[in-house]
């Protein structure tokens, strides 16, 4: 990383003007910042809009701010999630400069009601910086799930994987450096870059309303979202506690620690509740769908 | 209009606090105060997010704010704008609150890229609020084109016309409120409401990015736009003046004043330029293009 | 209306030609018919895109069809659906032509992620057609909700409310026609159609994905959703039975059979299930909530 | 590639069935095609929905098929794009698999208003199948276009850089294999595809609809679009050549062929065109633009 960017950050931290907008002191204490993301990514808030009582005016579509009392907005803003009166906390954006590997970055990019500027490896020459897992996130192909991770790797093997995933990307930069060398390649960068691993970082400015980001965080830090999209997701849930408390209450509620029960789910938790046997076999549901609802329930 | 509001306007304008955030003086002067639009309708603005250093900021994917001089901005907001590339200007937002008649909002939701919360006839109650164009925006039907405006109305004529208007809608109105009365037709408000004239004033918070902001402009300031809808669009076009010079600088030269020289017609002006003789009869341009054409260049 | 579309409909019917796309039989028997829909409005299917296997050939990114067996293919539907797995829902298409109220129209619309074309009363005259609900659809405003209806309104004040509604539609179409006649008011449609009522028919040709037609259907057949706009989405929801019948299958179990517990309900139900008294007041749930649940588990 | 999918692709194309649905000939014999692009790249169009006719028919919102004669569907369809009345356009879908190297589709992915399932490489391993240029394709880096080409390579520079492409790309692959290989690496699948370089393809399903579609041909056909991205497009257009062939030919008209005249060029042509001298240093315009200017005006 260019070594002049802490003092880039610190300059754009110094300096402070009166606003009659929305302001969350928890925010602005973040903004700017590098939250570390992976090896070599992170995370940073470049401007937010909005706050709870945001939420609230526009519920209202009112003159003044919010209700009187915190405690009134809290309750409006719960009923609005629940009942899934999305265009409030359409209400409120973030912006995020954040920086990760490409393979991330594909997946990041489906979500597709965000703004977007990534940096250009057609314009640019992109920087020799490539994700390489911490050994404790090496993880070996699942035995019973295409899309899942195993066991974690050790030892030798997992020297060995390490060393291979390093080497083969420090190749492809080496291939990427010759060929863009004009008196060697002298290749368009356009080009060139067609060399580099999906594991080579990528940056971009990322601009989302709460409503999307909400979507995005309930898919994103499920366990059954990839690792490395996941440290990404967190680091950006906790930046929203900070910023739209009741509303990351409200979140963690009916999204993030609710459970959906289908009608044939449904039918199961009424048998049990009136002390009626059922099984998984009669029951209607997958063996996964059965194993989730009794985890989900204690039973 | 209740008459706390202005006294509301004024305790949100009061309160200024220190932000990190990019803050634009001119619309902080702006903020939250009522631009009167037609005869009951207004324009908010209510927050915004960025400048035009936000701009160049996101197409650099910089770690600062944008370049060092606001002439290099200027010149690099040029040319995002006429290679149409978009992703940068969508970084910035703002949030209005603005009350408008019905029939406006209509062809104003068309817009999809843009965030709504709209006051809620199903829940409230309307008050009595409805457009009635002043006399020297009477126009006649045109002759020529479906969906034209002819001459302005004059005379008996024109206060004939705005009698029937005044009078139908207050009819309806007494008729909403003979209906909603719990004595009398004690009627749900989501059924009520149907009796109520497309001239009704409603109202709603609206959020958009700059990008989707111009797209909006582009086609409401234009003059084939009715005009009830245009003199909204002017007001935000001040207030985007006020907030992204540059940006917009750039988008009047573009956009606005531009013209767009279809193949057929590139033709036709080349001819000219080559002092060639051409007509419209052989340009293969239709009467309406060859005049848009020769309007254009001045000929 | 216009006499002669029964005429028009059937010579659409008449023709058919080989086509080598996705069918579905019950959609071609569906095709241009006009579903009624409140007294004067309808649903027509247009045109639609894809099946039930479409969806799996999509999730599979395959060259050929989908599974062999259409077992298979239901089940992978039924996992796509519940790990909300939109896109593949994305990849099938439908395109209506309605004709509704309005103030109908005016809900619709607020979801954006569908194409539309409405018929434009600046360009052309509409046709004196308004809603008048049936007597046992005049629901009295809800005493305990803002947004609910209550009782249905009985005898001579049902009377009063159907004949005022009918007379003040009429009144508005009476000057309606005055003012655009060209002897008389001679005012230009799109002024002149501020005078009339929400109740208005307005038609338009929607096109929409499968996914987003899912969740639109979730929000407007769900029995909150207001009477005169849940009876168009109750026929789509039949049509879609049609066409796709696996994926609506899945969409009936999964979302509108379905119960979402919130992370607070899910101790309720654990504590019922471990045979623990826990009653609203220490529960963390509102009083509705708290009933919604045990009416949902059958408690 | 899969020796089956040729037998796939012609049972696929076997099989005709009755329709009432627009059809268009020329689209039905492209169905399920394979049309090359690049060196393993593929086109195929796998469904359709709508034609010129329903262009129209949505533009008037009518009953019955569009108007009774071509010509005026032409005219109107003419008058639309013109006008960028962009929603009749909406209303025609197409549905493709595609197959392109990772570079490309990341490009691709930018347009937001699609619909898109791409093989997972999460869930699948991925075919050893990268791209490769022509070498009349190797581009050399512009000397004074950070974005742009330069001269092509030629003779041993030239092979140098075809061999590091095949070998990085195929000791990457190796790599691959390696650390997928249950008995050696057994990464999991979603970690061993970081190593993949931006040449590998990927594949997916793709459904636009005609208006979005027309924008991004105007920007992907555009002699400043990457090449490996133009081929593509330039597939897409041909097919749309005969899938709508009226709106294609407005496309071209006012879109393709066209060139937009900003404020300051007005100003230019019109001094031109009253031969009154005028040059770059007071014109306003940058030195790209008057060049730019005068290629299109061919002076």
């Amino acid at each position: 990383m260019d070594p002049s960017i802490p003092a880039q950050i610190e300059e754009q931290r110094a300096a402070q003007v009166p606003t009659r907008r929305a302001t969350v002191p928890a925010m602005e204490d973040r903004l700017y910042r590098l939250h570390p993301a992976l090896d070599q990514g992170f995370v940073r808030v470049i401007d937010y809009m909005g706050d709870d009582a945001a939420i609230v005016q526009a519920a209202r579509v009112s003159y003044g701010k919010g209700t009187k009392a915190a405690r009134d907005d809290a309750g409006l803003i719960r009923y609005l999630m629940r009942h899934r009166h999305s265009t409030p906390f359409e209400m409120c954006e973030v912006k995020f400069h954040m920086k990760m590997p490409i393979f991330v970055a594909r997946q990041w990019i489906r979500h597709r009601t965000a703004n977007v500027n990534e940096y250009s490896a057609r314009y640019s020459v992109l920087d020799r910086e490539f994700y390489v897992p911490k050994p404790g996130n090496l993880a070996a192909q699942s035995a019973v799930n295409n899309q899942g991770r195993g066991a974690t790797l050790e030892g030798a093997q997992a020297a060995e994987v390490l060393e291979i995933l390093k080497a083969d990307a420090a190749r492809s930069f080496d291939a990427y450096d010759h060929l863009l060398d004009a008196a060697r390649g002298n290749l368009a960068r356009e080009l060139a870059r067609m060399t580099l691993p999906l594991s080579t970082y990528t940056q971009w400015y990322w601009k989302i309303d709460l409503h999307n980001l909400f979507h995005f965080l309930t898919l994103r830090v499920d366990p059954h979202a990839q690792y490395e999209i996941r440290v990404f997701a967190e680091i950006m849930l906790e930046v929203v506690r900070d910023w739209v408390p009741a509303a990351t209450a409200a979140f963690e509620d009916y999204r993030l620690g609710s459970f959906h029960l289908s009608a044939k789910m449904i039918a199961v938790v009424q048998a049990w509740l009136n002390g009626k046997a059922v099984d998984q076999a009669t029951s209607g549901l997958s063996k996964r769908e059965w194993a989730e609802l009794k985890a989900a329930l204690g039973q």
